[in-house]
């Protein structure tokens, strides 16, 4: 073939309306990849699978009529993008079929399609690849590796592969019993540093027969509260079940540092981990009776956590995270044999664990920027996880700074005098008539049993709101109402009535309670403010706010402006992701791009130590209002329709 | 400095009167190595270890005074190699102390100079490096292993280094145990395919402190009847110990192919595995004992064994060994971690195995050619290990052919009336006199208790010279001499009386022991002449024979050549190497070199499957005389001073 001047062509995807530039002869499947256009391509692109299938609507490709698409097919425009090479400008659909996130994400993620991360491929870390090999005869009588690392060069041209021992151990039982067909399980060692770098595959595992249709792993986020777990379908890429489960170690102290302490007693390290292990393998339990998939076609789990999670679940002594100058053993650790832990799944299944930034920012932050694809967008986003540690991240593809802000267990419903965590009975909304009575809405329309942290920030918005509590958060005494009543902590509000609620008793929101979250949610804005003016910004500069956390998913926008919580920023730019440390967690169970993509992300950020800052403790004090002492910050919110507040304007003692 | 044309040097190394070719400029070190020349240079030529210190008889290099050379040697002309640079032509001389095989070798392999791999430099696989690191600041908090590997990298110029999980448990404490000083151990994992790769490492250990001098592995050669064990000193490059035991896998079969049926019965293949195990465990801590060395220091193992002892020690089936068409599990073993195996040492050590040709051609063959340096030697040399299994090997630097020839248990007294291994009390030497009365020697001289493999050679050729067996290998009855009798398995000789033995009973060499030795024999050199002829050689055309093997370093050449076990060459080209397995496995703890070559060397054997070879089996037939039908192939037999041999010929039926 002449080598002649590339011709450009036009390709432009639907339904994303998506149009890039490609040179003449260009592969479909690459130019979609590189156009950040979500399709699966479960085989990586041989052709052997039929995952890719697009409908050509206008232009031509060269491609064949293969095996995997019928006549019908072929002639209604559906083509295999993998096998296909661009001549003329063309118009391509991506049927709902072939999109990737149709199988991977969730619905919160699906409606948030601009904060997951875009432009990877399906390839698993894990893969399992068919051989059928010849018998051996007196005249080809090498040894079975040898024969099976033959049979792996000739199908997949694959070299330079290694082997785990205890494939080696199961091999020359597995070729006899698969009379000579056997399914290799190979997973990637080698992180690719560079373009040209080959990844390095090593052998884990090998099964009789045709297995491929059994290929599973597992995502964890191990979070300080709760215990998140996902069976994933590695050979069709999607979630099998999904189960949640409180952290077993919170009976042994609300949050990291408690939990740090209860280390250091005697035998306090294996019982955390054991408890946390325990979590683990009540969840696989479930996952595997709610699926039918056997324990054995398992063959992967990686976790996202912070890193005292991460170091309590490895047995790594997290003494030192607690200890200034508050260093971890490690920002990467090596993978780890589940069992090894007590995990209970075979012995080839390697247990991975997300890099971390700092001690107090984890491996479950790197997860969401990773998932959300914060490391791949021009923007300037502002990721916040709000949970115990509430942690911050700003940035975008060029840069990314990092803090965590000691939120307190508020957000977790934590020092609050009814606080609960987000399950049945907790009051979720809370809205505040005129006449001083609460609208009260629970989670599953239970009798209520108390507050979780959403309902939290909607009820104190709410009494600001109805003028019961002034911008400092004391209560306003002089109300006709006897909701506002003195307790035993000083003022309360009582939200519900005894008869109202499933303890019998009255659920208030005491002043205690409402200064604890006030601390919790300047913690969290000083924090946005440190970093934003780290790298000569301010909070206004923010194009998007992406929302994570189990709890940050069910809180209300304009009411956590309202006390201050988040930036007034305009309502457009806020997208919630929902557990973003899972689904970075379930992203690199899927592709091996992303599994890269977190190494380099941890690398590239930036930590601040908020706690010896002084800028940030100047922020954190002027935060301690409703919504912020510097009320120009917060212009929606002052200027918006909310009487009480304009009305107290006057009256408050700043 | 401007380019110019390369000037020649002339460099003379003795005392190895070695001469060669070197440009100005050039690393004498390097030369040295390149040469030939056995030379220590246990830092791998930095310059921090002194250990290559040379003198310069003649002629002049560029080297400055260094911090390991006192003035007084300085001005004797003594430097150190690795920091010299080649000015005119110059003669220089390695003083003992700097000669490798000073250290690494036996008594035995130092009086086979040109039979032992050269050109390696002495570099581990497993290095001891220590760091002395910043201790962390709020500044500079990063984590405990990014800080360990920023000063690997600054203070070795190490990068993109792997760590194992327990490396990681253990770093923490280490580091603060150490003051922030740690020895950390590494392991290369990745053998060299190119010239251009770079090795990688992966961090195995870490102690707190300097701990350098403390830095040991174990070599191994695990026998069929015998396990041999040495420790090793990695820092020094010695052998600070030895220690053979009987394998006690022999109570369940003297061979290989009684082993496997015994592997077949119910937890056959575990006692197997644990009794051999027993045997390392046992070596270990004997050798510990001998030496006062700390178990946790040992950080390395190395195995040769042949395929089937490999296999047992692995805890892999051997059953397809045995069954045609003779398939190994594997020809290359990944590392195995030791304690996995119940090997009692510290859970970080990996135990390496020899790269195995066939099932019946093991590591133990390969490690002894590597050890031999056969493959990196012009001449055409037939080594040949004389054991239970006799394997030989055929070949030079460009090819190498292989055998095993199923000698039966005869060379290590298996299957003869009186035989035994040759420990004290068994008749090594054994001459005739013309009066046919025996000249017995013993090893130890204690009083007899049996004969082993060498003395049945000797007894064999003895009895052949004094006229009292015949070319058939019967016994001649006719003779004036009541030694030779008629016993319970026909005619036999008696080469002690019970009087004169520690067993109180006759010790007798029958015909039946004699035709056992008689078919041991002939299968060594019916394989030998079955390779010859395979790359169209004969016997005459082999320039080296290497002997190996415990057995083979105690026989007497003229009696083997006289009973046709080797073949009739000139006497100047058999060698003795002693035990070649556990040479090679010892110098693949000390070179990383040589354990890229094992690899190598392995690939580039080509096995014969002698068993259904026609052309072996006529040579085989042939070789059942005494030396053989042929006599034309033993014409210093036939032609020697032998009177009996002579008078012999025209009397014997053949």
């Amino acid at each position: 073939m002449k080598k002649q001047k590339a011709t450009k062509r036009k390709v432009r995807f639907n339904p994303d309306n998506i149009e890039v530039t490609a040179k003449q002869g260009d592969n479909l499947l690459q130019v979609a990849i590189n156009a950040g256009v979500a399709i699966t391509a479960a085989c990586g692109g041989n052709g052997t699978c039929g995952t890719c299938k697009v409908i050509i609507e206008k232009g031509e490709v060269e491609s064949q009529l293969t095996a995997k698409l019928s006549t019908e097919e072929y002639e209604r425009g559906v083509r295999q993008a993998c096998q296909s090479r661009i001549i003329t400008d063309v118009t391509v659909n991506i049927p709902v079929a072939s999109r990737l996130e149709r199988a991977v994400l969730t619905r919160e993620e699906k409606e948030a399609p601009g904060a997951i991360a875009t432009g990877w491929q399906f390839n698993p870390p894990l893969r399992k690849l068919y051989v059928e090999l010849p018998p051996p005869t007196i005249e080809d009588n090498i040894s079975d590796l040898d024969r099976l690392l033959r049979g792996l060069k000739k199908q997949y041209h694959l070299s330079n592969m290694s082997v785990h021992f205890s494939a080696v151990q199961k091999l020359a039982a597995a070729l006899r019993k698969g009379k000579w067909k056997v399914t290799v399980t190979t997973l990637v060692t080698a992180l690719k540093t560079s373009e040209r770098q080959k990844r390095r595959l090593r052998i884990i595992d090998i099964q009789p027969g045709d297995t491929r249709e059994q290929h599973y792993s597992l995502a964890f986020d191990i979070g300080t509260t709760t215990v998140h777990g996902q069976l994933l379908d590695l050979t069709h890429g999607r979630v099998m079940a999904h189960k949640i489960e409180l952290n077993r170690q919170a009976g042994y102290g609300a949050d990291v540092i408690s939990r740090i302490a209860y280390s250091q007693k005697p035998k306090g390290l294996q019982k955390l981990q054991q408890v946390v292990v325990q979590n683990i393998n009540n969840i696989i339990k479930e996952l595997l009776h709610q699926t039918g998939v056997d324990r054995q076609n398992i063959g992967h789990i990686s976790v996202a956590g912070n890193t005292t999670m991460t170091q309590l679940l490895l047995g790594l002594d997290p003494k030192y995270i607690r200890l200034t100058p508050y260093t971890p053993t490690a920002s990467f650790f090596p993978p780890v044999r589940a069992d090894s832990l007590g995990i209970d799944v075979g012995d080839t299944v390697n247990l991975f664990t997300f890099p971390a930034v700092a001690s107090y920012v984890g491996g479950d932050i790197v997860s969401g920027i990773v998932g959300s694809g914060v490391y791949q967008r021009p923007e300037l986003t502002y990721y916040i996880d709000i949970g115990t540690n509430g942690e911050i991240v700003l940035g975008n593809q060029d840069w990314l700074v990092t803090a965590s802000c000691s939120a307190g267990p508020a957000f977790e419903g934590g020092g609050i005098r009814h606080g609960m965590v987000a399950t049945a009975g907790a009051i979720e909304d809370c809205d505040i008539k005129p006449d001083y009575e609460p609208v009260v809405g629970t989670i599953g329309d239970a009798a209520p049993k108390g507050i979780c942290g959403s309902g939290l920030i909607n009820t104190v918005a709410g009494l600001l709101n109805a003028g019961i509590i002034g911008r400092n958060g004391h209560f306003n005494t002089d109300l006709d109402t006897d909701r506002v009543r003195e307790g035993e902590d000083g003022y309360e509000y009582v939200i519900c009535r005894a008869d109202e609620t499933a303890t019998g008793q009255d659920i208030v929101i005491t002043e205690v309670d409402i200064d604890n979250l006030m601390r919790a949610k300047a913690a969290m804005y000083a924090g946005c403010q440190t970093l934003t003016k780290s790298v000569s910004l301010t909070c206004a500069d923010i194009e998007r706010v992406i929302i994570a956390g189990a709890f940050g998913n069910s809180i209300n926008v304009e009411n956590s402006i309202t006390i201050g919580l988040l930036p007034d920023l305009p309502r457009d730019r806020f997208t919630f992701i929902g557990n973003g440390s899972l689904l970075g967690a379930r992203l690199t169970s899927f592709s091996t791009d992303i599994l890269d993509d977190a190494r380099r992300v941890a690398g590239m950020m930036t930590n601040f130590e908020l706690s010896e800052n002084t800028d940030f403790m100047n922020n954190y004090i002027a935060a301690l209002f409703l919504p912020h002492t510097h009320t120009g910050e917060f212009p929606s919110v002052m200027a918006g329709e909310r009487g009480s507040l304009k009305t107290q304007k006057g009256g408050l003692t700043v």
